[in-house]
């Protein structure tokens, strides 16, 4: 198993990823991790045991709007060097739950008694990122404005399966104008590390969705305005729920809301 | 007065766009343009005398997305050597209106009888461009399924005046799936001077478009079906209209469908 590199507290010293992994580790953030950190990219985060990580990484690379890898863990190893030289995955998210048998046993801020040889980390490219990207460009969210949880759907579209991975595709929507939502489109095109472009705009009925109105999973009513489209992205809720649908025997997620913090920029991701 | 230089005819040989302009050059081709030496672009055309030119010059650069400028003739010039070294546009398009004072005298394929010494060039970027890349993306449109002009419109978004020009944006109008509109939006935004990206989607009354199935200047009804939506693109027609409605002494400019034929390729627009 590789050792974590010691990190240069010099180097480190304005890194304000490095600085909330510092406080969530120590227990003193146990909150969702929304705004801290801002420019670096946040993760959501799958970890399953070796025995399902080939075909959960095929699903992933078949299915990468909704599952883009931004890494992947060596097997045991909680450590992701590539992220943060200092992460250790088993104390640095602020919230995990942890499943047997697609059964949830645990919600905890720590999972270092449950942390095991066969282990491999899939930290996922998250929306947090694009969307300081349209917030910097002046588009405005109205999610964030209200500070409410982003409008999210299971829709009618099939995820190409790998294995025991499969099922319907989950998506975000952000309510916006015409002319934002073109720029939406050209800005979100440059991050396909983060869910890249829309995959749906203007037709919730042709995607399966009866009522915006009505999200899933916690999601507020986005309470659509005439002149607005509603614009709908790969949501990273999909891995989670394709990964409960086929209850592997061990898993272990982040908490929603609670992102591995890392040492990449958003910017950095940008292909443009 | 520059001269024309002499083409090689080697060179030249498998050049589609040359051959096409010595067809019409030599009378042998009168009807429009579209089809012709695939590939290349083809261009709306601007000419004005030098005391409306800069004004004119202006106008397109603060509205790039209707008035894309491929290239700036010298006064007096009836060459376009960037373009095409053997380029003449007293001859080179299949057809023209030629105006006074706001009011056409001519209608003509030849307008060598008309040329002055003080005249300046504006060929602009045109639809077709884009178009070809959406085609050989596989994205279809319906007005070329069905041998149609393209439906245009209108809108009640102000061009930026400069000096004597000025008026409202003309849009043409796509039918697409969601998903093919996404895509449009991507390919187009490769190519800024053939109108680039949409300046519009999904809410037609939002930009003053009361019955998308009523467009004007000759385009056919879109036909909407109930899972598409409307892609509007800023069009060649706003400079023409522009002009019209400036009412300079003198001006040339090609008849509709009947563009300048350009070696410039297609693919050599894309900036990306």
């Amino acid at each position: 198993m590789p050792q974590a590199a010691i990190a240069d507290p010099l180097s480190q010293a304005d890194n304000a990823a490095h600085a909330a992994r510092l406080l969530i580790r120590g227990g003193g953030h146990a909150d969702h991790t929304a705004g801290m950190a801002p420019g670096h990219v946040q993760a959501n985060l799958a970890i399953l045991p070796a025995e399902y990580a080939q075909e959960f990484q095929t699903f992933c690379q078949l299915n990468p709007k909704p599952c883009p890898i931004l890494a992947v863990g060596e097997v045991g190893s909680p450590y992701l060097p590539s992220l943060g030289q200092d992460i250790d995955l088993r104390t640095d998210l602020s919230g995990y739950r942890v499943f047997e048998n697609g059964v949830e046993i645990d919600d905890t801020a720590d999972v270092s008694k449950y942390w095991r040889d066969d282990l491999v980390s899939f930290p996922l490219g998250c929306s947090y990122s694009f969307e300081e990207a349209l917030i910097q460009d002046g588009l405005p969210l109205r999610h964030m404005e209200r500070n409410e949880c982003v409008a999210m759907y299971v829709t009618n579209i099939d995820t190409k399966p790998a294995g025991r991975f499969h099922g319907k595709m989950v998506v975000s929507m952000r309510p916006m104008k015409p002319a934002d939502a073109i720029r939406a489109i050209q800005i979100t095109t440059r991050f396909p590390n983060v869910h890249g472009a829309p995959v749906h705009i203007g037709h919730p009925e042709s995607i399966g969705i009866d009522d915006l109105e009505k999200p899933v999973f916690g999601g507020a009513p986005p309470r659509m305005k005439d002149d607005e489209i509603p614009v709908f992205w790969a949501c990273g809720v999909t891995p989670q729920v394709v990964v409960e649908q086929a209850k592997p025997s061990f898993c272990i997620t982040h908490r929603p809301g609670c992102m591995l913090i890392t040492d990449l920029k958003n910017s950095q991701l940008a292909i443009l």
